[in-house]
């Protein structure tokens, strides 16, 4: 296993797509081929599997369900693209994994704490991003730029208490993980851009 | 609860939807009401779901997917209809249900015994059929039948070896649980029919 899996985190609004670019960019110019994935989704039937999920059903779509859905579309990525690339030697970058199901659906959703951990075991039999780096952001600031950029989807529009819950645990879990590494988001881009540099160039030295 | 879950599980050409009409007809004569369910499916989501899982991918399924995926519509169906419904008092007849996926992915995939049991655990909760009639049939037979209806789908191309490990856990498991009675069904239908016919009285009385 050659290549290295980037992570970026973060609630709505956090910034993550640009700072996704950045990082590309980053390791681009240090030589090495890289590919962007984003969680749900990232091949076809994952793609699939995350319309399933963010669709707006009638019916109430069991906390469980969503979980399971989660799980089925990270492991059918992960091994039909991020760990291919891997091999290859080719870095991945990827929008969200393992550690948003954590936060969302463990912190977020209160779900079982031993039912996460059983789950992720199942799907990802212990695989792990070399380095995640979680931006920062109150629900509040980044829901306000989120609905900037036109509608929330059902996952997003769960409420105040919930996004506190998600944030918490991002926090909490980090805290205990040294692969994770906390960038503030509420500061100006420029800024933030510069937190991340700080970051990569400290973990590929 | 007071209504009743009755599944009819068995290999494709056990002639299942037969016996699922029969079943309903000898609820519907005792004056209950009745539903039909099938897995996986049976509500919108789960039958989104369904397609996912049945679609026929270019990429590769992995195993791990395939059992999400039908947890996920498993936990959608048992919670927006089937314990609706048994709280209202209506029976309702299954079409497949849990030891589907122990038989086809833990038998006939092979999926880890450990990974099958906590993966149910962790969506139903302990929730298990009052009945479960498991029509045994010899694949070579299901399959010649299942041919004679049209295409067979991505889980019945997966061979003849993969069916008989697939009937081998559907016996075994029916050897350790007394609410799964195995039904001859490579007997003429009327026989079949009689023989569950035998179970419902058995089991009414």
């Amino acid at each position: 296993m050659n290549g290295k899996f980037i992570v970026v985190e973060g609630l709505e609004g956090a910034g993550k797509s640009s700072v996704i670019g950045l990082i590309k960019a980053y390791i681009e110019k240090a030589g090495i081929g890289v590919e962007q994935t984003r969680e749900p989704g990232g091949t076809p039937m994952a793609e699939a599997i995350r319309e399933c999920v963010k669709h707006d059903w009638e019916e109430t779509v069991a906390q469980e369900t969503e979980l399971l859905l989660m799980y089925a579309a990270r492991v059918q990525l992960l091994k039909n693209k991020i760990l291919p690339a891997l091999e290859k030697g080719i870095w991945v970058v990827g929008d969200r994994h393992d550690l948003s199901s954590q936060a969302y659906q463990g912190g977020g959703r209160q779900m079982n704490a031993n039912t996460m951990k059983e789950i992720s075991a199942i799907a990802l039999n212990g695989f792990k991003p070399d380095l995640t780096i979680y931006l920062d952001v109150e629900p509040a600031v980044g829901l306000q730029r989120a609905r900037g950029r036109g509608e929330l989807d059902r996952i997003e529009q769960a409420g105040l208490a919930f996004f506190e819950r998600t944030r918490a645990r991002y926090l909490a879990l980090a805290s205990q993980d040294d692969s994770i590494v906390v960038v503030n988001a509420m500061n100006e881009m420029a800024i933030v851009h510069d937190d991340v540099c700080n970051v990569l160039k400290e973990y590929l030295s």
